[in-house]
């Protein structure tokens, strides 16, 4: 039985809720927006008929949840280009509970985060410069221009060079067997480019999204800012559980399912060939799209990794997008966007109105290096020398407890440490000794997933990582010890 | 007196007119979206007590004007990714008419004008390839790698490379006396990835945004996806009616107004020195952001332009777009955002999300190219050849009797032809005689400035533009005597 005293605690949290909802709820009608002022607590507290405390009560989780912002002297404002509010899926059995996000958090923080100059950098999903062909990169581009003299003063279509979505279409069919004409592929900016242009032609305000839980945090951002809601699909190493999958299709018909299932970011995960063909039957019978971001298809550390899901796209419900120049060359920023007409149809207008087309230069150089023996010489030395840092980081975390999933492929390890772990604490201890890791909570739809930590082994050399993941074991020893 | 049947008509149209506007406002509220099947006919003609035919009228006029499309045996469906609605000024003394217009029609018509392989183009305002230092640049760009040989090897920031920023910093203070600081300047891919930038960060649906009559035609696509309301703001040789523009901002709070007041595109008109610093006073007065895009600043043809509005900014109500590489390196894609920090928070999230920051090659291969005495000297040069080919056009322009205001900059002839000319079917004629111009009505935003064409004089050399020229005389002549 309850006390009355703790009925009388639920009451007030009720009304509490009541005025973060209807905050919440304006925002999303647009009765407030970016850099509105909300009501006085006063004005609040008389127009929903409840006491000033509960107002501020409310107006404090707002600000808490990073909704809102309190500026001096001038009361509360709605935060962010793009406060919009996420409903998710706390699951299967139970009512749907929907419940806010934090807008542009992931975004910033991870930002924060990479900002620090760090010693031992092991936050940053990047490929070390050494482990590049520089040189040989840059007589490379030096050749492009004896072969394109005029290079720089022509643009690019809004789709791209035809020349180079000509051989990407033919790179496709050699590698994996798809099948997509030129017009079917379009090239991007970096796969961040082709994820927006996914999210502001496809999606509209209140279309439900799936995303993986965890995921790659920017996605979150990038979907959210269009004031959709979010309901995270848990993935495993054995994928997803599909009966789960289909059920939330059916009952929340989602617009689309942004995805990652090849050497997920952040837990390396893949998922299994024989999900890959159920997934885009499933997308096809319950008409939500699959957008498949394929980052790091080329970073295995054994045998290949299943062929993409567009593989098996006839009916136009998959979205692919290919990520090269992680391990190409990062300063290029190219990624092949592909989509069936249907939907490139959609997406080409945001292109143009984005940027009128990738900048000439950028898919030139790409597009003879990148087709270069050299080249792909170069990508078989890579996964052996990354499969080598991955190696030493297992070792120098065996003697922990902690525990990890060892990946086939990608550049992270997702390490969960023990229940109750202080992620938070252990991320400013290990700042201050010049460590840097991405706590998991960042990589969360709903902002928990608290004792897991992404440990990134692509940056850092074998020497530093040995020096790196010393401090971060005894830091973590020093808060076990407090 | 009206007669019975005349009345009788107008009171149809009416009714016709009652269906459509109840079509649009239903888009505008998101009753019904992109992709979406309005109601049947019979549906639609029982909900509002109309008759079925006035339904089929008013969707039909829904469909010529590019609302709703037709899909055979499906129905009536809402077009585009952001199939939006404008409500634009008829006149200061009018009641607002608000009407629709075409959307992405523009970019998809003068997209369709510059795909066709023409012998005499006179409708893209780019500059002849031939007119750039093409061997310098190659030989720029192997420097480039001799100095960063890990160039490809790394990212830029969000905001752009800080080396180039300083350099933009001093640059804009040396030339124009600005103070910008490297915080308030972002690099972008091009001026288009900066307005739309804008448009993302800066407008929510339904806000009202200032613009030229006529303009630069993508911009109009680019606000326009974000469902707020345009109201044309007309610009003569003398620049705008201030009295007319300080109404208009008082009673219609604009968000902003979308300007381009240096070498304008498509007329050529320059703003006047003294009307700049009472623009931006108007600005601040009724909190009106100035977004100034000068895409042309550096091709003028005698004394340089007055001083960018951004010039007299200091409270944060000017975004200042400065485009460099129409006449530096096409290929390149790199201008330059200044805005002060109470915009620029808002802008630089937008920016994380759309691409994760312009790609550092483009930004090394920019910076040193561009401080290079060579390219100084390179578009002192650039200026008389531009003047001349200017000249020439006007001479082979002379006997027409068509008249226009001589530029004194930027890369456009805005012809005006005799009232009542067929301009579509001029362009139609022109078309099959191998000759392109951009007529008149693509850059109104309300669609109409018929007898008016935009002819460019930087992409062909003088002999080709003799003979482009001739034949367009030529068929104005023939369709004048059908």
């Amino acid at each position: 039985m309850m006390t009355s005293g703790k009925t009388e605690t639920a009451e007030i949290g009720k009304r509490v809720k009541t005025v973060y909802d209807v905050v919440l709820e304006g925002i999303q009608r647009g009765e407030w927006t970016t850099r509105d002022k909300l009501p006085s607590v006063r004005a609040m507290a008389e127009r929903l008929k409840v006491h000033r405390l509960t107002v501020m009560k409310a107006y404090q989780k707002l600000v808490d949840d990073g909704i809102v912002e309190v500026k001096y002297k001038s009361g509360c404002f709605v935060r962010g280009a793009a406060a919009g509010v996420t409903q998710v899926d706390s699951g299967v059995d139970q009512p749907w509970d929907y419940q806010a996000r934090k807008v542009y958090t992931n975004r910033s923080r991870l930002a924060d985060i990479h900002r620090l100059p760090v010693d031992y950098q092991m936050s940053e999903a990047l490929i070390d410069p050494n482990l590049l062909p520089n040189m040989y990169m840059s007589n490379y581009v030096k050749q492009i221009f004896d072969l394109y003299p005029k290079l720089l003063s022509t643009y690019s279509t809004v789709m791209g060079d035809l020349e180079l979505r000509e051989s990407m279409a033919v790179f496709f069919m050699q590698k994996q067997g798809i099948t997509a004409h030129a017009d079917e592929l379009m090239i991007t900016t970096g796969s961040q480019q082709a994820i927006d242009l996914v999210s502001r032609s496809l999606v509209k305000p209140g279309d439900k999204v799936l995303i993986e839980r965890p995921t790659y945090s920017p996605a979150i951002d990038v979907f959210v800012q269009q004031n959709i809601r979010l309901i995270p699909i848990s993935i495993t190493p054995e994928g997803y559980d599909l009966e789960h999958l289909e059920q939330v299709m059916k009952r929340e018909k989602p617009r689309l399912f942004y995805m990652n299932p090849t050497f997920h970011n952040p837990t390396g995960f893949t998922v299994p060939a024989g999900q890959r063909k159920m997934l885009v039957e499933l997308a096809e019978r319950y008409q939500c799209i699959l957008v498949e971001d394929d980052v790091y298809h080329d970073i295995y550390f054994g045998d290949p990794p299943p062929p993409p899901l567009f593989y098996y796209d006839t009916e136009g419900y998959v979205i692919y997008i290919r990520s090269f120049s992680k391990y190409v060359a990062p300063g290029l920023r190219i990624s092949v966007l592909a989509a069936r007409p249907s939907l490139m149809n959609g997406i080409a207008p945001v292109k143009a109105l984005a940027d009128n087309g990738t900048p000439l230069l950028n898919q030139k150089i790409f597009q003879h290096y990148f087709f270069s023996s050299r080249l792909q010489e170069h990508v078989a030395k890579l996964r052996i020398a990354l499969q080598l840092r991955k190696e030493k980081m297992e070792q120098l975390l065996a003697g922990t407890g902690w525990r990890w999933t060892s990946p086939s492929g990608g550049l992270n390890l997702w390490v969960q440490l023990p229940d109750g772990f202080p992620v938070e604490k252990l991320l400013a201890r290990c700042l201050e000794l010049s460590v840097a890791f991405v706590p998991g909570s960042i990589c969360d739809p709903l902002g928990q997933i608290e004792p897991w930590i992404r440990l990134s082994y692509s940056y850092i050399n074998e020497l530093q990582m040995e020096e790196g993941i010393r401090r971060l074991i005894a830091a973590a020893g020093e808060l076990r010890s407090c």
